[in-house]
């Protein structure tokens, strides 16, 4: 059986195995303050292109949600997001758990649209009585959504500029970043990227590590004692070696930006395969995932071979599927794939 | 320069970096739903010999202590901790922001005594506002703890009788369970540890593991929908294989006890060569920690060769030290240390 | 300048001022143990017609909907509210800050509809990844809601059924639950208030009294501890006979259905003022809250002379007014309005 | 049966209440935006001497602290505060839920020394690894203590000196301010505590009030939309009308200082006949909160004509109890009492 469910079915990358393996004896300091890790940190500023910028290294997606949004913001503050977005339905109410509010705007394709942003501020800050409401303190975007899909450079830069009107952070969940930024259908720079959003991160989990998440601070905006908030939150690693040591090997001779490439030659291929079978688009996905509906008559044909995932069922007849190529899918994995098509 | 900083300055036990490797491009479920989950869950029952026992993967200690307590207490209750606990000092206020009160009793080397415990509880509920107070809902232990030393079986015992008679959960901080549990100082089992314990968690982290932490909980007490618990805390991984894998390693051939014994035997030698050198010891601990109290002299003789951690500074002529055996401790380490000591 | 602002911006009705008076000098003990605390529960019960509830007073709304909602929520579990709930939309995050998601459905009027509720969650637990979700432990209504409709005694029974269901609990925000009680289009009582809700609370703040508000816990399910809760909300009067007082003086000959009466009256003729005078209703309250749809020129007419409280703003001619009649609402008041619409 | 119980025994001062009837009817804006909110303000502003000072009113103490100290510390912070501190006891655990850690440290007589707390400091920031514990940003105290004892305005300054150091926020308890500052022991003003302490509050529940306490910032740092604070944490009163009108009577022809006056002078005769009865001071105290040891066999002679509070047992003949007097302390009381003592 061959899997696209996800881009978390499969363990590491071989070459952060290899340097896992490689490493293992050295003794080093824990929490985050070894050499590897420093050295990762440096690397990424490297690649983005900017020195100043502050790095730190989480375990996963919705832990770097939760920490940073309630980090970032005021206690009485909440954060705006795309009522489909992740921190919204699929994290179990993490954000909320640290008291904060996700406060969810109408989305298309996943993304939210800075004119509905603009319209939502103004018309909350035209009550008086706006302080017995959640004020917003930040808005939460991904890129690539939930969808696959991607903002352009113009979108990001006008969101951008109706949160510095409103004095709100602007938050780039980037879990799935680097299909983002490979995709041939993007404008959107990881520098570009660093210049409107106050705070991303660059998902390792999905992104060919066995876990971990790069978050970026780019306004000298790092909250103080950040350290302090990762250990309250159960989030730092003694051994932090299984952070440093990943993002190292990532970032040394654009292994991130290898997988990534990797993962969406695939993903074009699938596209061009279903196309070639005349199969319907749920949506247009420029990234890793790959949206069809189907008639349900299809998913015995895929039984015991493919695994996918059920996005939802439209209809009695008809089920949208989910295919998601990564770091490990192979062009055998896609000929089984089409051989299920007839 | 050989450490003895701690038992997590090197990686994991090679034997789970090669199954690691081998598992690498099986797709597996995500989230903890994998067979290396299941099958190292049912070792580790078939380990403590009772086979309806709930366990759980976490990653790190902080981060399940916190979750622990905070599903197992009621919102108006707190935990009962040593003073020189970790979650009093060490996790940053983990367990306060999860909005509970650690309510710190005395110790003696660590340990909490049963008497004690008693009349804490007898005097407060004799109080008739009690409810104006914290009111106790679990008792917090560590064993081996932070002092390395160890409750007999006996005083587990009276502590279990304690908490059963104010309907106190029990709840034991297993991060260094292994060095605890092969000692030979001990009386204590892991049957043992179960039957008293409403919870308690065997540590990875510290014993041989990149990360991880399992829980076990003992009295078909697993909160309801745990794993949205996991989820809301951020703890979840997407890879879950990364904790099935390495615990379904340490409990296969008794890894994790062959762990435990290696680290153990090192620390005996270690002990012995202080004793041979005269060395005084600060506590007199069983496990694989060991302190001794030395002159700052001595501290020059270590430069560059050998790791420790600094415990205290009782005044300005000596430092307690803390030297820590683990998996990766060798007996060329050991020579190093001794070496320095004239 | 006479006000409908609101039924909150007169002091108490004078019976309570004199029984304060009147109790003033009497040593009582604190915390809500006083004697006027057990009388006015008594009454309520009594009121209610079932011996046996569970009454507790607290001192404002948000405050109670915080409390009770973090109170009977596990951990892990959302609250379901419509989109334009108080809790949903004007408490400053209060449910949150408690760590608790508020999951909004579509309403009508300001109501949840049975049917679109067991819609919700059916689909919710279709889904194998719900524990990813917030699961929904309650429903939140209000009665009468923000709009100052009410629901059908068909109504409550058939979302009562849904949450039976589900294991949700109803919860009833009554803070102005009196005017939903005596209202001529109701056909609701007290009586089947306790029998569909789990908890619900009779408003005190704005029928009459100057602060307060009874929960009344009907299955016998009053979470263990609650003073404990209260008081670590911060939510226990040192000199809880402010609320003994009050309740028992609300309780006593009726005082309260007398005050809601009252208001009614004032709030009928105010609607017959508003047919007479050809305006047009924003939406057909039963309650004392009305809502009419003016243009705008109108409001220069009400300059200095009559307060309201501007809802929304449809266009740039209109603007929707929200009026209110209370305790101390006089016919006068009335003809001072009417005098205004020439 | 005449009590000593505690100063929340009896009802509001009478002028409070006469002014509460006397604005009945006045229709006011609700939420604190009322006048009498405002010129209550302004008087408590002018009697301390600042022009420049933010004043808020709350309900409650427990409220207030709670609310005070959440909003003035980062989420990784933590509150110093004496072992016996109304906070680290008393109050359920009421900041530990709104997620901050309370560091107790020893006390004598109800207070904390400055070099005790300097010492602390020191220790801490001495320890490499101090992000790994409960980061201290403010010291709170109580002026009464719970043991009704007073700091020197030389102890507020050299704990001021150590909080500047160490940049802490200094807070202080005022629920029985008043009788601190009439006390003839104090060389304490309000323009002292204004100028050492960050923010305090002026008690009203405990002296003359039937609730309410005047928070008073006094370094331009009242927390930005303290008013949503207010509302997230459900202390706001729909009725704001209720602590202005009591605190701008309090504050009207020193209505404040002569109930702090008028109840210290009851005290100073108690503490006279206790003297003069040849009764052991458990400590001495200069407020209106006195203690004295008595042997058992002197509580059958209180039985059902003097009410006081039980404070604690020191062994199985004594007990300590508490007398407290307030505004409505009467020569008559005194008289009762002393009449018991025969």
């Amino acid at each position: 059986m061959v899997s696209f469910a996800s881009d978390y079915t499969t363990g590491a990358h071989p070459e952060i195995l290899k340097k896992l393996g490689e490493t293992n004896l050295e003794p080093l300091s824990g929490y985050g303050t070894d050499l590897y890790c420093d050295s990762a940190k440096q690397k990424i500023r490297k690649t983005i292109g900017k020195e100043e910028l502050d790095v730190e290294f989480l375990v996963g997606g919705t832990q770097t949600n939760a920490l940073i949004i309630s980090s970032m913001l005021q206690e009485f503050e909440g954060v705006i997001a795309a009522e489909t977005g992740h921190i919204n339905v699929h994290e179990s109410g993490a954000v909320e758990y640290t008291g904060h509010k996700v406060i969810a705007l109408p989305e298309q394709n996943g993304k939210i649209a800075a004119l509905d942003l603009a319209n939502y501020l103004e018309t909350f800050y035209e009550d008086e009585t706006y302080e017995h409401m959640v004020i917003p303190g930040m808005v939460y975007i991904s890129h690539p959504t939930e969808y696959g899909t991607l903002y352009s450079k113009k979108e990001l830069e006008d969101i951008s500029e109706v949160c510095k009107k409103y004095d709100l952070r602007l938050f780039m969940d980037g879990a799935r970043l680097g299909y983002g930024l490979v995709s041939k259908q993007t404008d959107v720079t990881l520098k570009d990227i660093a210049e409107f959003c106050d705070v991303f991160y660059i998902g390792g989990t999905k992104v060919g590590a066995i876990c971990g998440e790069a978050v970026v601070f780019t306004k000298n905006n790092k909250p103080k004692h950040f350290t302090a908030y990762i250990k309250q939150h159960g989030a730092l690693l003694a051994k932090g070696r299984l952070l440093g040591i990943q993002f190292d090997t990532l970032f040394t001779d654009d292994l991130y930006f290898k997988i990534s490439t990797h993962a969406m030659e695939m993903a074009d291929q699938l596209k061009e395969i279903f196309k070639q079978h005349g199969m319907e688009f749920f949506i247009d996905s420029p990234t890793n995932q790959q949206f069809v509906t189907v008639e349900n008559t299809l998913l015995d044909a895929f039984e015991g071979k493919v695994a996918y995932t059920v996005w939802s069922k439209p209809d009695k007849e008809h089920t949208v599927l989910r295919f998601v190529t990564s770091w490990s899918t192979t062009k055998e994995d896609l000929e089984v794939l089409e051989s299920c098509l007839g």
